[in-house]
């Protein structure tokens, strides 16, 4: 694609960085920007600036938060302190927060034990979940990691690490996706919801 | 959706703006940029911000330009310059640029006329258009306008607005699509192509 001015290539190629857009895309974005007026340009990139440059990570939970004002030590909240989940990254937060079915805390280990790509347990926010059970007061923990393997390995270890403490351990069950049809489903997932079958419940 | 700070919340905001990017994809591109390092985001952000305050527009055939160095006045290139093509809007001269079909000079109008939208021909780029033409180096002006009652409105005053010129004026011509197929083409179009056949040549 020949584009008519250095700026404008300049721009496609910054903007088809991001996942998920191509130089076709970028292209449209681009122009679409130089529709707009000056105010509008401005206000994305300073967006985009700030992002990366005013947000902090809570010490505690690793979640992104606005300074200061982590949501995990805002004790005025109606949280459940005893129940912690452990996940992968900022967008599982998200994911469970809006279920609107987990009322507790959350862990970001920022990352899952995966030995092929080099990341092991020293390269998580293992050692600080490990301190946060210390102080007793959380009772249960719930592992919200992909059914994977290297989730499961994750999930293994941890389970490890803190089997001294006195901790009522779960994982966020496995099975068939609602609405999903059995007949798609694949032989894995249906062998596993057929093992770990579950009590029928009428009010569930 | 309920966002953890007003920083990620603004960024998503902000980036949402832009077409056909819902607040989904505009939370996952976040969360990619925080994931990133800073010099990501601020290339990212200055691309976009250059893109308003230092692309310049030629004042002679409208498109995007490095300052002071349009194609169309670069004399070194060997362009056509006895032939003309119209268009609305910038990406028409790209898409037309690439097909490499075309060596001739360009004319961005800048929309179409639309009494519906208010916009008249005193919006679009047409008096510099007729004072380009008035120079009389140019022989051939190409209609490169959509198929469509704003396209051939606008083609049909240019035309007017030209036709005490010696000029020839054509129009890209409209058809099936190649590849399309003519059980499914709309019948306007299947119509249009019957009643504005060609002759059939065996080099073409």
């Amino acid at each position: 694609m020949k584009l008519p001015t250095k700026i404008l290539e300049n721009a496609v190629t910054e903007i088809s960085k991001l996942p998920g857009i191509g130089k076709k895309t970028a292209l449209r974005l681009s122009l679409y920007l130089l529709k707009k007026d000056l105010q509008f340009s401005k206000d994305i990139s300073k967006a985009i600036n700030d992002l990366k440059e005013k947000t902090t990570f809570c010490h505690v939970c690793h979640m992104i938060c606005d300074e200061g004002k982590c949501y995990c030590q805002n004790e005025s909240t109606s949280i459940n302190r005893e129940l912690l989940c452990v996940v992968e990254d900022t967008p599982d937060v998200l994911a469970i927060q809006n279920t609107n079915y987990y009322n507790g805390l959350f862990h970001v280990i920022g990352g899952l034990i995966s030995p092929i790509d080099g990341i092991g347990p020293e390269n998580l926010n293992i050692e600080s979940l490990v301190k946060r059970i210390d102080k007793g007061e959380i009772k249960e923990i719930i592992f919200a990691l992909s059914p994977t393997l290297d989730g499961d390995t994750t999930s293994f270890y941890i389970s490890k690490k803190l089997s001294k403490y006195n901790l009522k351990i779960t994982t966020i069950s496995r099975g068939i996706p609602i609405g999903g049809e059995i007949e798609y489903a694949d032989e894995i997932t249906l062998g596993k919801s057929i093992s770990s079958r579950i009590n029928y419940n009428l009010e569930q």
